[in-house]
């Protein structure tokens, strides 16, 4: 229990006048509990009264499971249970009415956007398909509290920087594997293949449980589409051309994001400009990151620097956004028109890239950057 | 487009009195155009008269587009737009007005059940938060005919079988892979990594655009936990032992599921007995399938035949269920109380299973079985 979140959050279920907060989600359980679930179909019910309970299926691993709260188990994975769903209902239920907050209203996040946590087996959760509507009749009905719930995902507690830096020392190892992978002659696949591999097989080391990345390679003209989507095929790395990787790595619940472009060789004049304005642009940006500053103007300091060499009208998305409990975690984005200021606390990507097909390349450059309370640390400084 | 498949689609639009029919997840448009969207963003709607319209954002790539269809595009994607979801929405609007269909009622798979197909980043699509609602409002209001949607994903196509069968020559080189990686002192993850790269360095291959695997590795007593979830860990595998893969392989869309168990020289006599008895139950079972034959009775031949040998509590889960479109797709599943009856074109897992923390082992063998017109045909028999 990370005890300023949960602050934040009785603050939420006073202000709104809420029973109970309900969180399921994968990277709703991280956030709250560092648990992240194998199954995915485990239940946390926050009450305006009482201590947290923990609703998790039969079928979940017992030592999975957080310490240091009440635990109840429904029977999803007993093939003699014939309906566990009801029972979780119930159980759901039977809380409420022992804390008397029957009649008062639940919330949880309706949509989270952004990217979803699969969860081991590459799957999403079995959930049921009535549980939200069942969820959203619970107690006095559903009254949506999502737009302050989801602000808690803007600040990373000093517990969740020491995760995140594990996730980091796990990425720097599949980084690594990409410089050395990254050959004339190897596949964008093949690439692919050895970096998430090298991240696969740190699962089981100390204090890591659950390691997985996904990486998308783009060699020569394949990364002059990289503003456009991140899409590997079998084509063969050539000397003299740029190769890109976007990488997300998950460890335990935490996740990174990054991106580095290599050069094969001696890469054609522009394509060595452009990969050195994407770089200059990115630091220019990152020495701009501090508690107070506008989202947007941190983009428009990237952006003016690489329309000054002309190549403005190639970069083709916003310059960062929240990164840790997912992919891409939700918040304002460090993008044109935002109007959010930045926090400490704040975990962001910083990634410009020049992309194009008259170029014949792309190049991105992605760092993981914290706002601290004097400035900005990289966590993703290999 | 599956001429057979849409003919049951319009056979739906016009029992139910609809207007149009909206698909967009990533197995729907594999299911009805063969079509796996990159970006998880392509809305494909069929109208009760004209041809079908698919609507794609402007950042999908253009070589993965099914041929023979009307594209629309819209401005997902771009930075310039302000917000693309409206335009997307309103050219919908404006596809049903064309048509005269602005006041019938459209209707959509409401909730899919069992697991979804991640994008290729390992991401779920960015979807809009409000964009079930407004699906649900257009035309004449949402009318909810899933459960006949849903009875599509039973029935393979023959131009299903024959992407299923390349998925299952994918597989074959992920069990290959299995056999070599599984030796004395490898870690269960390092297994995990051998597996799911050489699936991914087939991208790229002969008709293969994505090709991607899930595998779980559980090795000695830690198989004895099979039957409640499949967890990879950093364990290394011991001579003596049995170690047990679950596998999900996708290839362009089209997916397989199996499990494959090895023994590790020579195992205990126990052990030795409970693959025999899995291996034989799992035959029995097989070769009873064909159409007509009660889905029920095929579950109770496998579990009969293992209570035999004093195992049957041992079995913690169904016999079977649709796979193809999914990892699991929709649909009864061969299991106690299932009331459905085998039909031609549907395909099948058989995956009987023995664990026990006495035993200290777990066997699992999965196939993946087409039932034809006069018995069946093992898809994963490599």
């Amino acid at each position: 229990m990370q005890s300023q979140r949960e602050q934040v959050l009785q603050e939420i279920i006073s202000r709104h006048g809420l029973g109970a907060v309900v969180f399921w989600r994968p990277d709703e359980l991280v956030l709250m509990l560092n648990y992240l679930p194998l199954w995915g179909l485990s239940f946390l019910i926050y009450t305006a009264t009482g201590e947290p309970v923990l609703f998790v299926p039969e079928a979940e691993p017992e030592d999975v499971l957080p310490a240091g709260i009440e635990i109840r188990v429904y029977p999803w994975g007993n093939i003699q249970a014939a309906d566990p769903w009801l029972q979780l209902y119930a159980g759901i239920a039977a809380l409420l009415r022992e804390r008397q907050l029957q009649n008062s209203p639940v919330s949880f996040i309706k949509h989270i956007g952004g990217t979803a946590l699969p969860v081991a087996g590459g799957e999403q959760p079995p959930l049921a398909p009535d549980l939200l509507p069942v969820l959203a009749a619970l107690g006095g009905g559903y009254k949506d509290a999502s737009a302050d719930l989801l602000k808690i995902y803007w600040y990373k507690s000093p517990v969740d920087i020491i995760c995140l830096t594990l996730t980091h020392q796990v990425t720097a190892i599949a980084v690594a594997a990409f410089y050395k992978a990254a050959i004339p002659g190897a596949t964008e696949a093949g690439v692919v293949a050895a970096v998430e591999s090298a991240v696969t097989c740190m699962t089981g080391e100390q204090h890591i449980r659950f390691a997985k990345a996904w990486a998308q390679v783009q060699s020569g003209f394949n990364a002059a589409f990289g503003g456009r989507y991140n899409r590997t095929t079998g084509r063969k790395l050539q000397d003299g051309e740029m190769v890109m990787m976007e990488l997300a790595v998950c460890v335990n619940g935490y996740w990174s994001d990054i991106t580095r472009t290599v050069r094969l060789g001696t890469v054609p004049t522009q394509q060595e400009e452009i990969y050195q304005v994407v770089k200059d642009a990115k630091e220019l940006a990152i020495a701009q990151l501090k508690p107070g500053v506008a989202m947007a103007s941190i983009d428009e300091v990237a952006r003016k620097y690489i329309d000054k060499y002309g190549y403005g009208n190639q970069v083709n998305h916003a310059l960062g956004h929240h990164v840790g409990f997912r992919y891409h975690d939700p918040g304002p984005a460090l993008a044109p028109g935002s109007r959010a200021l930045l926090e400490e606390g704040m975990l962001l990507t910083v990634e410009p890239g020049i992309y194009g097909q008259q170029l014949q390349a792309g190049v991105r450059i992605e760092e993981n950057v914290l706002i601290t309370a004097d400035g900005y640390r990289i966590l993703s400084c290999y």
